[in-house]
């Protein structure tokens, strides 16, 4: 950020009075510009034991695997953003969704928040953002080639629980390391 | 959103391509300026039996009582986030922090994640933008004089837990309605 969006002149990094920390803040006319971490709501849809999976037609990661999930709009719940990821993504309706895992990442600022459901009439089709869809058993997910470590630790939760024969909330965070190494911690 | 903030030339609002709502983007750089939806993360701080409330010192709602919560920030958790403002706002640290509810206000654009836990030594005192803290039987509660309605759903959620002896996370949303009423569905 350079320039104030209010008045368009330009913006500084200052520590605002009563505020701890750095934020860009307008010379003009004192406009504080907050930044604040993003959410990305999706789904886990079932039929018949096995998940759909999207392979995104978009960067980052194209060709990749992942579950239909995206940014969570203005003026919509997650749970909407959720299930309007699932029919953008994969033109998927998902029934019965119960919050399944609320995972934070901090050094991208993003909090994913995955539904669980099932897909109607078991049903999906690609969409425009990507190149195929398709569903899986867990020993069939293309394990090596899933596009986000958040899916993949989403998704181990998910067959946990199947194999548990219970649902819960779960949460947690995916911490990287100054190794680079990502770490996932459950709570 | 008037001028952009990469650039500091004139943003119009318009369709982005392969995009299905309308975006501030600059006429000059390209730059697509996305709004999304910001956390709010608190905690329900219990000890003995009573919740830590805050009386607001500052707007909006100054002199009403609330539960210490506040904006989200980048580079934390959303538990990091909601220790870190019961801490700014009353001087406290939660321990043992469970998830408990995920609260979506979509006329405001806003996600409120409350986490439970006990209060370290039952010590408060308030911060800069608290007027007052102060520990709370459910019987006490200044129901009549809480800043949010998301502070007062979240506490009956909690009281209903306390009663059943079983706590779990819970989901839900608060909806504005055209007759400006606002309704709580939980999930």
């Amino acid at each position: 950020m350079k320039f104030c969006s209010s008045c368009g002149k330009d913006v500084v990094l200052q520590i605002p009075d009563g505020d701890n920390r750095q934020r860009y803040v307008c010379q003009h006319c004192d406009t504080i510009h907050y930044q604040n971490p993003n959410i990305v709501a999706g789904c886990i849809a079932e039929h018949e034991g096995k998940i759909l999976l999207c392979k995104r037609a978009i960067d980052p990661q194209l060709g990749k695997w992942t579950l239909p999930a995206g940014f969570m709009e203005n003026k919509e719940t997650v749970m909407q953003g959720a299930a309007r990821e699932a029919m953008e993504e994969a033109h998927a309706a998902i029934l019965d969704m119960q919050l399944f895992s609320v995972i934070s990442i901090p050094h991208i600022s993003q909090v994913y928040m995955m539904y669980r459901g099932t897909l109607l009439d078991g049903f999906a089709e690609a969409g425009e953002e990507s190149e195929a869809v398709g569903l899986y058993h867990e020993e069939d997910i293309p394990w090596q080639d899933m596009a986000f470590p958040v899916v993949i630790e989403s998704l181990k939760l998910y067959f946990e629980d199947v194999k548990n024969g219970e649902f819960r909330t779960h949460y947690g965070d995916i911490v990287k390391h100054d190794d680079m190494r990502l770490q996932f911690t459950r709570y």
